[in-house]
């Protein structure tokens, strides 16, 4: 549990850092506000994507080690300060000590909803039915705005943690 | 490993499916092509997410249990036929023997690269840091197509599982 949580987060959300930058250095020249640009008027902005999806993470390796996460107040206003939120996260994630996911899988992590409707999950449910979904949705939908937003990205940048699996072969 | 993969995807296609309809129903007023719609001039088409979100899925749970995939040919021409995709993969997923995955965690799942390079990953490393990300990533691309393109789509239709899991309190 803790590697498909903790090992998920930290290299995305460190991709999505490294396409920040890549944002931040094209911006200079095309001039865009990428900060607020989105895919559809009533869509989130960038700023909100990648708040979200350093929300989510956090908030799922808080759940997942039967801790209540607490709210972030979302003052970023730069690509800068939004890569200081991922850095923050991250070493929030990395320090997540791997005793506390023993009961992970089955732990309670319902999350309650209005009129007295609960989303009722454990562990294993919350992580792959809630978490990573919500996570992967607000990490390529940055993605997608940057690279509709002239930022000149590929797959390598999304998926750079390939980079430590690749070997010479033997 | 089963569930990690197979009820990963299939809930997710099964949205995706479903999102798919709601576009065909706001093409016939809109007008557009969203077949052959893209976020920008050298990003895949819609068609292409869906093909590449159906062949991730059914590549991880082909090498997960240990089979060669096979490659399909893409003929798909209108968002019907890709509903038909999605639905001959999902009934694929579905059918995965629950015994097929006993040793898929350590499973060699190696990728070959060109220039004699290998991307050197077992099955649980295959499946967190290649298989989900590529997969969500044409997943979420999809559903951000539509919603550039003035299909009224939201977090619901995204994670229509959830439904599955809510309960009115005890």
């Amino acid at each position: 549990m803790r590697t498909m949580a903790v090992d998920s987060f930290v290299p995305m959300l460190e991709s999505l850092s490294a396409i920040l930058d890549k944002g931040a250095a094209s911006a200079k020249t095309t001039k865009l506000d990428l900060v607020n640009a989105r895919l559809a008027p009533d869509m989130f902005t960038l700023a909100q994507q990648v708040q979200l999806a350093c929300d989510h993470a956090k908030n799922a390796v808080s759940r997942l080690m039967g801790r209540e996460p607490w709210p972030e107040d979302n003052h970023e206003k730069s690509l800068e300060d939004l890569r200081d939120r991922i850095a923050k996260t991250v070493e929030y994630l990395k320090a997540a000590e791997v005793a506390a996911f023993n009961d992970a899988e089955d732990r309670d992590c319902s999350i309650p909803l209005p009129n007295n409707k609960v989303i009722t999950m454990n562990g294993l449910q919350f992580l792959r039915a809630w978490a990573l979904p919500h996570f992967y949705f607000h990490v390529v939908t940055a993605y997608d705005i940057l690279r509709h937003n002239q930022v000149v990205i590929g797959k390598q940048d999304y998926l750079s943690q390939v980079g430590d699996f690749v070997r010479f072969r033997q």
